[in-house]
């Protein structure tokens, strides 16, 4: 295994391989590589992150799962036509694309998702086999994708669509009582699934979704006990950033949020599966809880509301109200309006992940990747959801001595 | 001089102090009080500031210099036509207002702003005279305060219309040259002529507005000199406070901003003068920069507009439009309103600065008290505009240990 | 009964006596007797209108039913807190609010509100009669009101919270069928009762709520057989007279509206009884109709969210969406924030009303009066919804000559 | 001449050839001729104007005059870049495109304009000519169209950058006082120049910007004389098109506008122009004049900024302001913010006019199409400006029998 980052060979494998996400991961990674992209939206590209040693984007191989039959540059040209990727862009990167499509497994379909549009019958058949033998395939899968590329690290990151919401179960408290229910034939989430193969394949892990994914205590442990590290969950690509940047202003000024509502819209797949309700618990329980941890008032008024409107595309619309007194008990306002392709917003954060990733690998990190909270709504190990001191953990992060850390491996 | 603060006299001189902030914190002083109010937008009251040793509300007495002739309750009754202050409260506090407004002394009209409306003679008379005789009339005033009410310590905040904006001069450069200016009998702003005088007769000085006031070197090294504390410039209270907020996510994340545009509408006597392309100008210095230095990018293009719009009374109403790129070229925005009471957010930090000032005299610092830069559009002292970086200094500055710092008086 | 209108006595009877419209319309109407209101939002006050022989205000007696116990004067207080009324407004009106006070009538509670907070327990006891019991009380109350007051005219105007929703019964399809259910004790929604027993007195209705009232075909035909106008459903005051005024546009300019979102806030009792889903489905089927209906084009995309926000109070704020498609497939988006006061929206209309109906009733005009139509957001005798086209049929009515009218009586 | 519009052949000739708005009626009409587009924000294309005998869009022969060096393609692929026109229509255009452009002639550069960048040297020749001789060329050059393509009809529409604005000229009063200042050798603006030119060439005229056209005295006297028809001035695409769509709202309801602050941006040449004082001049007479005239009160707030915003290029974003008081006093604010291309946006207008005027040509109407007044910002021959009532005038023009009008011809 190679020390050197510019020597060695990273596989990215995406679950979600053939969504929008990944569709501007894969180009824009080609991009990159050709110099016909500026690193716009990637922090790991900027000062003071840039001196670290982060693999380059040469060092790069993609692969994933989806569940769905399009092909990546169907994709690429539905993206090209609501204005997010330019035809330039794709038409560069189009062998590189193909050869990423060759790479991508029928993924597991989640339960629930049964009779959706557009499935590839194999992830329909996989999602209905015991969830051991779904490991296995998922295990195996990612195997192959090492073994063939020669890899010197495998990192995979959840991009699937939010999976229908869970209620706690006992069985994930514990690795041990993990095992037990897997070894009963007792089914589990799909993106439960994928972490657990992931781990378990020696891969570091980021979970981009709401879904449960490896933020469950027995895959938590099972990280540790491997010494592997991960994070998510849900990335804060928009409104939910905007709003984690604004609400400990009102904290710090002593001003009493009265009530901030939120009103999100949006039309791409992702927004048609959160048209299902029990799709959309999974998402709004992380947008909601945000604001009012942060301004510690457990009893502001908050509702967020999320709606599916075709017509948007990837160009999602959101509009917070943000009402609140200030001193004689003047009533204020604040409200903003937020447009931003979801995509785009969200490619360049699963680039910087990819590398905040593969470095505590090589750095021989475990566990809970803390430092990454800035990039999620519901970061794993928790913590303050303020923006700015989720932000501040990462310079701190990145300013420490690495010596120590890297002996370790 | 007692060391207790619970049994300190702290005078809090005002300059305009018949305005519409200084209105409400006389107002605001009373209701906090008599229990009548919580102390909203006071950080100085909340966790982790309340557990310093500020000075009790009680400590406070009121006065101030002004140049108009309406007096503080008729600035009440209009503030209560407008919906910032409530009846009930003016009616409370009516005894310590009357007593408030026999303290306050015809002030120095400033030389562009002959002409204006309402003026009282006596300030048109005062602004006419030598500088060095305007400096005497105002220490005598200071003077007669501080020993008429046996007061320990007093702090000067100018809440003064902003004045009319004047080029730098050689004679700002140093003291001796400001001493040599005055010796010459050369005119000065008004801002600057209260600030020397109230470093003069021992006080704090504050300056809320965009005026030059204690910013000019000469004023610096004559704090410095005589070891007294002061702050400023320009309170950050509303679009400006909420950009210094924004902006540093739009940095932290990479997202390349193209244009910031902001428009602000306000219709109070701080509107009318800034209808004043020369008074204007001073205040648009201060809110145009703070973007392109938080995001580091000389190239930005900013336009900060602001009308007159006299409807809005003290609403100062507030639309920014930020066009940003994201990975991939995509094109984005974020577009917010802000609807506030200028007054009702400014009251509450002139208390705040009047205990950081009032606790920095007691504690024997001197010069610039970098410390308060979140309180500012444009510090003393400089340093970044980012709002929660500067208020990370404020929790640093309150989280020190301040025996040593005592020792020093 | 005289004809001239400056000698008439006008009854006008609001149910929902003690709500905030009806609050507003009785401290509103003092003020404009006494002259220390400008008739602002009041059409009828104003050219073409004002040169028909309305009702002059003086001649308006006050009167009405509610079911709960706060008095008119609690609130007043409240909307004077709120901002809405003047305290010296409540002042000067306060002699003639005691009268009507004492004016209002236990009403009839419905059924599905059984259990609400701050009820009359008369009005609950009402409630639970049978329908003919409840027709009766109200009829005598209305008949008592016209005798004490030697009315002319009495004009009766819902202005209740918003019942809940009722499919459309069998029973409601002709006044034989309708009177044949109530001769069975079948029960009937609280506001179709009022209806009934308003026109069954003798008196033009008006119902300003989404509620039925007199719009089923059963009370339509009840108002032709007695020679009586009337008119409703739902004063349209805010969010959706903006949509009403501005989709004409979009359909004007041949361009498509891909979708409209809406999504309101408001936190007084209206809202309170919004939040219950049963009472919002009455209001949310006539918001959503109006653009459909307007474009003509029955694909569009449209949704709206209206949520109870305490804070908010009487201020009613809607954000609405309209992303449209111009030429070449461009996507273009106009959005627009409405903040208003619901009950100074709503009670210059309830006046304004008020003369109409009773000039009908003068004219001998029975019906449903289509003329209003602009005045409501589900017009009864239908019609289109574009705000322009309807108040062009209200210049129309008003300018037609009247003599034969009047002939009819 | 051909009386059955399908067989006529109608010249469309563009001054202003190679903007952004004459590429898209360039490369829009090519796509609806092949069927690729649908006449989105095409009025004359649907009900109830469809059933008139509009010239079909094969009838139209494109040309024009420019003062730019830079191509129709050029203009094109600037387009595809910003997303107002997709590649598809420029590929399946392009040979259409060519034609067009060899049929651009160098038009005349207006006196204030000289040193704008990338400017023909022939138009910049043209300009310094003497007035006579200007107008010669370009009848020459009308001329010349009509013969080469045997045209049954000319239509010449303005659709140049914005003009410096001029005061009005004593010469300008009279068809007669303006031959006598020509003979004198007086220079006067290309937009008067090109439309003496276009009318006394036999052409209908449409002035789609605010500079001065055919809408001085003298020219509509020309046109009366020769009996041609003509309209503008100033396309009302976006922000005041809402304007003239809300404001009626206003004043149908009573309310009391206190002050409509309208806020615009703009990045293409038309905003670069208008960044110009001079030029900017003519733009804001039209926009700020609508909002008063509407609400027929000459003392209501208004104010219109407009900047220049390189980075929206032509997604012209606009907020607007409205504050209004209702009954009892109560304030109010409607907001909205229109983000819409402005050249998509003008481009089926012109379309529209073009069949409008030509129809009128047909019908052997002369002078002010005040028909179409909905189109413009400052429609010659005055009337209202409300939008509606505008609309109501073409509706009764279309209804209107037309067999008396036609005998004319």
């Amino acid at each position: 295994m190679s020390s050197e980052p510019t020597n060695r060979r990273i596989g990215l494998w995406m679950i979600g391989a053939r969504g929008s996400i990944a569709t501007c991961v894969a180009y824009g990674l080609s991009g990159l590589r050709e110099g016909l992209l500026d690193p716009v939206g990637i922090a790991t590209a900027q000062e003071p992150f840039r001196k670290l040693d982060f693999a380059p984007w040469e060092s790069f191989v993609l692969g994933g799962h989806d569940v769905c039959r399009r092909t990546v540059s169907e994709s690429a040209a539905e993206l090209v036509r609501h204005g997010i990727l330019t035809s330039d862009l794709v038409v560069a990167g189009s062998t590189e694309a193909t050869a990423y499509e060759a790479r991508i497994r029928p993924g597991l379909l989640d339960e629930p998702d049964v009779g959706f549009a557009d499935l590839d019958p194999a992830a329909a058949r996989n999602g209905a086999r015991e969830a051991r033998a779904q490991i296995e395939q998922i295990t195996e899968d990612l195997r192959h994708f090492r073994t063939e590329h020669e890899l010197d690290a495998v990192v995979v990151v959840n991009l699937a669509s939010t999976e229908a919401h869970r209620a706690d179960r006992p069985e994930w408290a514990s690795l041990a009582e993990f095992e037990a229910a897997l070894a009963e034939g007792r089914s589990q989430p799909a993106s439960v699934l994928y972490a657990y193969a992931a781990i378990a394949s020696g891969a570091a892990y980021v979970n981009f979704t709401p879904s449960r994914g490896a933020s469950i205590p027995a895959l938590r442990e099972l990280a540790e006990t491997r010494g592997l590290p991960h994070c998510g969950n849900d990335g804060k690509t928009g409104e939910t950033l905007v709003k984690t940047a604004l609400a400990p202003m009102f904290a710090a000024r002593a001003l009493r949020v009265l009530a901030w509502q939120g009103y999100n819209m949006l039309g791409n797949r992702d927004g048609e599966v959160l048209s299902e309700p029990a799709h959309r618990e999974s998402k709004l329980r992380n947008k909601g809880e945000v604001v009012r941890s942060i301004l510690g008032d457990p009893n502001v008024h908050t509702h967020v509301g999320i709606d599916y409107v075709p017509s948007l595309q990837d160009w999602k619309t959101a509009w917070d109200f943000v009402h609140f007194e200030g001193f004689l008990g003047a009533r204020m306002s604040l409200q903003f309006t937020w447009v931003g392709s979801d995509s785009a917003l969200a490619a360049p954060l699963v680039l910087d992940l990819a590398r905040w990733a593969e470095l505590a690998l090589r750095r021989g990190e475990s566990g809970a990747m803390t430092h990454t909270a800035s990039y999620f709504k519901a970061p794993v190990g928790g913590g303050t959801h303020d923006f700015h001191a989720q932000f501040g953990k990462l310079l701190e992060y990145a300013a420490k001595p690495v010596r120590a850390a890297r002996a370790g491996r």
